[in-house]
């Protein structure tokens, strides 16, 4: 026990953060303690905050404050085009580019029978419901350009065609096993404008 | 706008945490969204809780949830022998190699014309007052290996050395301009054994 009980405890809850070891949870600790008591407050108020406030979007399932996100919610985004993507991070990638006018579709991950996740865990029902209403020109596919996001695009691609829009996927200027959201944005607009039909 | 308001919010108060960039700031509060409330509820509370709960021990300064922290508070340990350190990281760093057996003085920092840190914003005076009582018979500086480590030494020595104890200074096994906290724990004891009376 070489720290206080109150100190313990924190460490131990910021160990469980992704990302987090003992060497960087001590350092916020200490920063933490050092801090002025509004910050700490500042701090905690926030997760709170953002931890009950913040719902999915009954359109796209994108984190929001309200029933509807703010890309959804914006008439001036095509909700003829729908970009599928495994994770809100994913379309945070992307909007970055500035380059997409449409709207999204976050699927909530993707199919990966080693890890169990099987469709009926993702918002798949959910995309199908949504591109049975029509209106929906093209579905584009940006998943992660690994075994299990090339596996889920063409389990969606089969289900989506049969019901009219063109479905494209993006161009694997991705290098292969890399993830999305690490890619620079040059990398990621190359792979929106090689999308091909599947 | 990528993300919704209490999502930005938490973000902007990650981001300030030291160590976390927008990425890891990212990656954390996706965690945190993803979470049960209680998981959010637990780290909330534990930041107030440290936050409020931990003051420093009125002996030596350490970080203590009470008046006294329990290094201070333990009987068997040697309170002739004092290490004195800057940071509560770096006793923490001692305290792991479970060689040392007296207590401790935390400095607070060291002197730093160029920081602007004077030998007022530390707890020098209590050092003198506490070696002033007498009953120390040694006092070991166990600073960073820096220019501002060893003048803080030199600084504590000469006004240490007129009061009666022994002053020592842990060797410089420690590499030149390196960080104690980040040594590994043979480096660390090889340096308090090595220690030589100044």
């Amino acid at each position: 026990m070489h720290y206080s009980k109150s100190l313990e405890k924190l460490l131990a809850e910021l160990e469980k953060l992704p990302g987090l070891g003992p060497k960087s949870a001590q350092r916020i600790a200490f920063h933490l303690l050092r801090a002025t008591e509004e910050e700490a407050e500042r701090l905690a108020e926030a997760i709170l905050d953002a931890r009950r406030k913040t719902s999915n979007c009954k359109i796209c399932f994108n984190w929001t404050d309200g029933e509807v996100c703010q890309i959804c919610a914006d008439e001036r985004r095509n909700p003829g085009e729908v970009m599928v993507v495994a994770e809100p991070r994913d379309l945070v990638a992307i909007e970055k580019t500035k380059e997409f006018k449409g709207r999204y579709h976050v699927l909530g991950g993707v199919i990966s029978p080693l890890d169990g996740v099987t469709p009926e865990m993702l918002r798949v029902r959910e995309l199908v419901e949504r591109v049975s209403k029509g209106g929906i020109a093209e579905v584009i596919l940006a998943l992660n350009p690994t075994v299990e996001g090339n596996t889920t695009a063409i389990y969606l691609s089969g289900l989506i065609k049969p019901l009219g829009p063109k479905v494209t996927k993006i161009a694997q200027g991705l290098p292969i096993g890399g993830e999305m959201d690490y890619a620079d944005m040059s990398t990621i607009i190359s792979a929106l404008e090689g999308r091909r039909e599947m």
